[in-house]
């Protein structure tokens, strides 16, 4: 049972960081294997055919303009794309009242649309001022980072109905609640993907598009591309690690199932050793945190990984047998101040054989629904979903839930959220490699934070240390 | 290799925590197993006999007014207290000067004393609202728990002095900055402490005696009543677990070594099974996250377990022939606004054969420290004894350096501290057991949060839940 491989490069993780990484490893002709603790590739972007037919994205499925490493991988491997469904009114609820509105904002609240508006313009000029490779040098860095974001709004909004609007933005960004996040580290993120404007929109911003035929389908192709390079449902229960070299314990799950996360378990397969030069740790800090690491991590990474906790989120598909909501000139989207599902998108298919409604439920939202028992759960779902498009809604052919904080290798969703305290106690330690260890996963990158894009160019960092290193 | 063990309940952790519980279950005839990571017991209180022969409490080491479990239990097995000693007075290092001070608080700027006093009380005040079985219920409880208790102290501190000084006194009783932690577990904590006054002094506070032979000897006794039923060098990876039953993959580390942690890894040993109708995990909710759950726990307590980060702590202590400082007329405690160590003790044994300075590196600074090499670390750290006490503080006999970040069972020290949003979003589950599993340790205390008497009157707490579940 002790199969010992040998490679000059171990990558842990087979989401886009770690395939990106490996990639352009074999390119330089290096040998690398990667060790992926799931029985699929691509993280936290995930494709799949659901029973009634639909193809959903479970997880990241969106591309907008600035992330060109995703839309040049797109490009390359021949995968299309097309315009997010954006015609027509969103809706809003407020108060429990319902309205429609044109553009960007919810305008019910006309002064607090005015208000809101200006704190997010406020929000992304302050981001501005923090540095992307090293936010904890940010000016009063300390400062903003001893505060959450909740502190700045609460401060700074006055009306309620303003505040409701943005921590709507915020949650449906972050997956958390304005008041769990150091403020240094929302100023960062946001600078890091062009400001909350930007990644709160879908024309012009970070939902512009989506891919024909899913987002998990680059990672797959670069998966099929590396091979039996890639190791499935072998997750990393042991690091050794030195100057020069390290040794990998790799459990042998199966590598059968439903794809749906940690294997069948009790005594399943053996364990294997995979000896390397170096590695390419790609995941999120909080899941590379479950790996016993031989020496112990240094306080600073140990204490880092603890200060990142994912984010929570539910993402939802409910599907119908048409996007009827186009016809009552709705956009498909939604913000609302109460509910589980406060942020909704129109995610039908291109040409639009079908209708398909999909939702965020985030932070406080995603913890309280997942509490709820299955047919609860859907209650409310459904509920939410007719609150907002009417009774035709409650009524969708499917309803499909991703509920991303129950998935043990990612723990939440979308994206890690810092501390407050994190980036200016621990930050360096976020890409500083230990040893012969590399760090990679959106959450290191410093274009694009938590998005595919930055998954990608976090593996192309990682692996260029790892050239420089190995002198190549 | 793969041994089954069975028993009526499971306990995970040979802290306080699960021994008192272990210890209460087979009181009442419950067959137990206690499964301990570590090749010993204690937890993070950890009594060792240095190459010099003094007798150091690496972790806990104290007892006060009102930590009535932890003094019945010393009662009861004989162990016998003393008085720290505070003859003297204290040191306060501000802003590069040196003075000394006698009472609670350093006095060299008065209108700082006043003012940081004032603080104190009023959070003390505050800290009376939080009600201690679900802080998350307190009134305000989502505004007290999105912001830091930074923000707090800095709304309400004016002078930079009175900053420092609570900042230290801070540091000094979680391990961490005001910036990382909720302002509503901060009050929490205060509160199930008696307050931060009660916390941070000796004679009449948290530090008041100290145990003749050193604070590990009860967890030692304790785990001796249970013999063979204490299962050490046995962490548990793997852990499956339904309403009415557990299995838990134990791996089998080989039980000798240093004491220092993780055993020696690669390919040591075989795997375990050990059954169990329930269990009790204790141990710090970041350190229950690295075990494979299944099913996923419920998303709260994962959730939970990614934003209770350990504080950041290095325990130091200084050995010489004797206890010089005494005979200038100090106590030996320190109150410093730089450098590593800003908190002292002295911590000589009773009848002083030799002395002991004792001092805690915490928060950033534990971390700081933390990246620097042996001998860099060690310079620093009697540069700051030598400013503090004089030159003879510069050459002790030795100097020993705990750092409890290093160790993969513990993560950080002295206790987790609650990021902002976590009680709001998660908080009831920190004792909401998960089908047959119970959850301890002085985290999921409600009074002494944090301290040994917290850890023992959670592991009786949670052996209560399981004899109610058994029907015993």
């Amino acid at each position: 049972m002790d199969d010992r491989l040998q490679c000059e490069v171990l990558v842990v993780g087979a989401g886009y960081a770690g395939l990106a990484a490996a990639r352009e490893l074999r390119r330089r002709g290096v040998e690398v294997l990667v060790a992926e603790a799931r029985d699929r590739v691509g993280g936290r972007v995930w494709t799949e055919t659901t029973p009634s037919g639909a193809l959903v994205d479970h997880g990241g499925q969106w591309v907008g303009p600035g992330q060109d490493h995703l839309q040049a991988l797109a490009d390359e491997l021949s995968v299309g794309t097309f315009p997010t469904y954006t015609t027509g009114e969103g809706v809003e609820l407020r108060q429990g009242r319902r309205s429609t509105y044109g553009g960007l904002i919810p305008t019910s609240d006309p002064a607090a649309a005015a208000e809101g508006v200006e704190a997010i313009f406020d929000l992304d000029l302050a981001a501005q001022d923090v540095p992307l490779e090293a936010p904890w040098t940010a000016p009063g860095a300390e400062a903003l980072d001893g505060q959450t974001l909740g502190t700045w709004l609460g401060d700074r909004l006055k009306s309620p109905g303003a505040r409701s609007t943005i921590d709507a933005a915020v949650k449906g960004v972050f997956g958390a609640e304005p008041g769990e996040m150091s403020l240094l580290f929302a100023l960062f993120y946001l600078h890091a993907g062009g400001g909350l404007m930007n990644l709160a929109r879908t024309t012009g911003g970070a939902q512009e598009r989506r891919f024909v035929g899913g987002a998990q389908q680059m990672a797959r192709a670069m998966a099929a591309e590396l091979g039996e390079r890639v190791l499935l449902s072998s997750p990393v229960r042991d690091f050794a690690y030195g100057d020069d070299a390290v040794v990998a314990t790799v459990e042998d799950m199966g590598g059968t199932g439903s794809g749906r996360g940690s294997g069948d378990g009790e005594g399943a397969g053996g364990r294997r050793t995979v000896a390397a030069r170096r590695a390419i740790v790609a995941m999120p800090p909080a899941v590379s945190a479950r790996i016993e690491w031989r020496p112990a991590l240094p306080a600073a990474r140990s204490q880092l990984a603890m200060r990142a906790p994912m984010g929570a989120v539910v993402k939802v598909h409910a599907v119908y047998d048409e996007p009827f909501w186009r016809d009552e000139g709705l956009n498909g989207q939604l913000v609302a101040d109460e509910g589980a599902l406060r942020i909704t998108f129109d995610d039908s298919p291109p040409g639009a054989e079908h209708g398909v409604l999909m939702g965020f439920a985030a932070g406080n939202d995603s913890r309280a629904l997942d509490r709820l028992p299955d047919g609860e759960r859907r209650r409310v779902l459904l509920e939410d979903l007719a609150r907002a498009f009417g009774p035709r809604a409650a009524t969708p052919v499917e309803l499909v839930e991703q509920r991303w904080c129950l998935e043990p290798y990612t723990g939440g969703g979308p994206v890690a959220v810092c501390s407050p305290g994190m980036l200016t106690g621990c930050g360096p330690a976020l890409r500083a490699p230990v040893g012969a260890v590399h760090w990679a996963g959106t959450e290191t990158a410093t274009r694009w934070c938590g998005y595919i894009d930055g998954a990608l160019s976090s593996g192309r960092r990682a692996a260029a240390e790892v050239l420089a290193a190995l002198g190549r």
